[in-house]
């Protein structure tokens, strides 16, 4: 079988360790994520790897520079997943950068650095609503206070880790101490459509898109839907529907922005009643700050042009709000190359989506291959990729491995 | 006391008469309906009136006619209210009515007819979700499948009505029996602002709107806010959005018409997450149903472009729909003259709220006098009304029993 085939079957073979029978749901710390790692610590030390697990519960499969050599390449990506999850968000990174280690293994090489595949224990936080777990921990970031953290049966994120054969309080020596870092490198599913309407197999992530969301209120006045007249309404959703479009038209007419309305909630909500109060949310993300900023501040304004214009109230809250992390240009130029080298066009995009690399960004230079997937779903069971575009995720990243050794 | 005083203050009396304690909600065949029954009735006495009540629980006083006189008019309104109700939307007419027979009474007049005032026991349906229960019943139109639905507690509406001191096998003897009805007359709050806006104490009702109730849905493609391009969504809110503008500029370009969106859900409803489907309600209401009916299309096939220019999916369903009932020339023309010959200024519009009177109309000819409320507010403990506005209310009734007297 070949490698990507293997790679296929692989991301297959990790959909059956889920806890609900006929739906992929893998979350932090669980019988289905040991079942996930037995087979992912076999695989790597089939691929010559050593296999440890940190406290937090992420499994490293580490594979031999040159003797001498003081330097490691990080790569991977997470093993949990949302609930009725797809078979590739995390895991395709995490075998895909495994199959590279395979290559040098059975071609009997090393590089003159270690390579450090990196299984992460959490990155989508479903069981206990707190991002990036595994790779805070790596990073020296782990917020101790998350420990307190329930999940929806009342247990502990610290009891969790205990009973995964972690220890809590030594969660600070998760963080990197194994020398001279060349950076980290993560192959993920793109989740979104870029790719697949250009026709290319893969892509190389500039950076990860910066982020704001707000919660926008509109207050007009509640009334009877029979007994008011057009020209006497102060209806908050007629406001709100004017803002929705604008959102749309404001953000199709911005080079890389995207800004959506995703929640948005009408009181009282009854057929008869014209809507006196809508709340709704807004998620405007860039690649660029300088570009995104500017970009929220003109959609607030447009909101209050809109309430002030209609005479009705309107709040805007700030909810939460992450700059962009750049993609190293050294691991972006590199990935480029490999790109350029097995004959596919280089197409750089942003991620809209956060990653790992997120985490990481704060230890070492990150960097990011987007694999084409089809119809740009994700965190659905119809997320697909094809054998050919797998082909390629694993010659670029080995030929990566190749332009990093060079350097 | 002076009259209208004494109606204001008996509103205020019921408004005692409540389930709760620090709101006004008056169910169907409740205590709180003993309560205002027991002080109705105790005031139509007062005013000359024999008392009697029916199987399904209305309160009926009767001012005899002038000895051989063998016809009727019938005037009311309701007792029962919505939860957190005001204290005018149904007992002002009940009181009012109340208030112009105890005015003849005072006078030791009768009149060529006799004249019977109807507290309905259900209008609102807040118990069973049943409307016009009262009037459907004297109408003869009551529907005997609805005596098996049952109450927020697993009450069945037979059991009520018993408990209530009522007969529910002979609710059919509720119909009217009494002879010739000259017919029925509301007074009640207008529940909107356009007698507020034209500074009138009172206007003539000339029809109660018809109103078709429609559910719309819109279907896109739910994805990734931060991975999918503006340029390739199907958001199913934004296309939700544009229709919801066009039903406000569509309804506000035609006279007459008012059309509502007053319930929008938005799935899946995540922030991160473009929405996939909507679904809303739309409202339309004219009392002239040779207008509604071709603006209800233009809606709906507003509704079907917007679908078709995004491809994305919609549905429409018809939830509910019933056609205009017209108030008899006659009495609106008593009315219009009764009001005339106070001194005020005339004015005829359309009720877009349903009443007793809708049922009525099968029974009787039905006329409407509105009381100007404050801000329209109704279903609301911030209903008010003036005792000025009382004082018009009382005087144009009196007016109207002496011209149909006169007839």
């Amino acid at each position: 079988m070949t490698l990507p085939r293997i790679v296929i079957e692989r991301c297959q073979y990790l959909a059956w360790c889920s806890e609900e029978p006929d739906a992929i749901t893998r979350p932090f710390a669980s019988e289905s994520m040991q079942c996930a790692h037995e087979r992912v610590a076999e695989w790597m030390r089939e691929a010559g790897m050593t296999v440890r697990w940190d406290n937090v519960g992420n499994l490293h499969g580490r594979y031999a520079g040159v003797a001498g050599s003081d330097a490691t390449l990080l790569l991977g990506s997470h093993l949990d997943s949302v609930r009725d999850a797809g078979k590739y968000d995390g895991p395709l990174g995490v075998v895909v950068a495994i199959a590279a280690v395979q290559r040098l293994r059975d071609a009997g090489r090393h590089l003159p650095f270690a390579i450090e595949v990196l299984a992460f224990a959490d990155e989508e936080g479903l069981r206990f609503g707190s991002t990036y777990l595994g790779s805070r921990a790596v990073a020296g970031t782990f917020d101790f206070a998350d420990l307190d953290r329930l999940d929806a049966d009342g247990v502990t994120m610290r009891d969790a880790i205990t009973g995964f054969g972690g220890d809590p309080d030594r969660i600070a020596d998760d963080r990197w101490s194994g020398g001279r870092l060349l950076g980290y490198c993560e192959v993920h599913i793109e989740q979104g459509p870029v790719l697949e309407s250009r026709n290319l197999p893969v892509g190389v992530v500039s950076a990860i898109a910066g982020q704001a969301r707000f919660r926008i209120t509109f207050t007009g006045e509640a009334a009877h839907a029979g007994t008011t007249p057009m020209d006497q309404r102060r209806d908050a959703l007629a406001a709100a529907a004017i803002f929705v479009q604008a959102v749309e038209s404001y953000a199709g007419s911005q080079e890389g922005l995207v800004a959506t309305v995703g929640q948005l909630e009408v009181t009282p909500g009854a057929a008869n009643v014209i809507p006196g109060h809508v709340a709704l949310s807004l998620d405007v993300r860039h690649a660029d700050d300088s570009e995104r900023l500017p970009a929220s501040r003109t959609l607030l304004d447009i909101a209050a042009q809109i309430a002030k214009h209609r005479k009705i109230g309107h709040t805007t809250t700030l909810v939460s709000e992450n700059g962009t992390v750049p993609c190293s240009r050294r691991l972006v130029s590199s990935l480029s190359q490999a790109v350029r080298d097995l004959g596919h066009p280089v197409v750089e995009l942003a991620s809209g989506a956060g990653h790992d690399a997120v985490a990481m960004s704060t230890l070492t230079e990150v960097g990011m291959l987007f694999v084409r997937c089809k119809g740009g779903v994700s965190h659905n069971p119809a997320e697909s990729v094809t054998t050919e575009d797998v082909a390629v995720a694993i010659d670029v990243l080995s030929q990566f491995l190749e332009l990093v050794a060079k350097e």
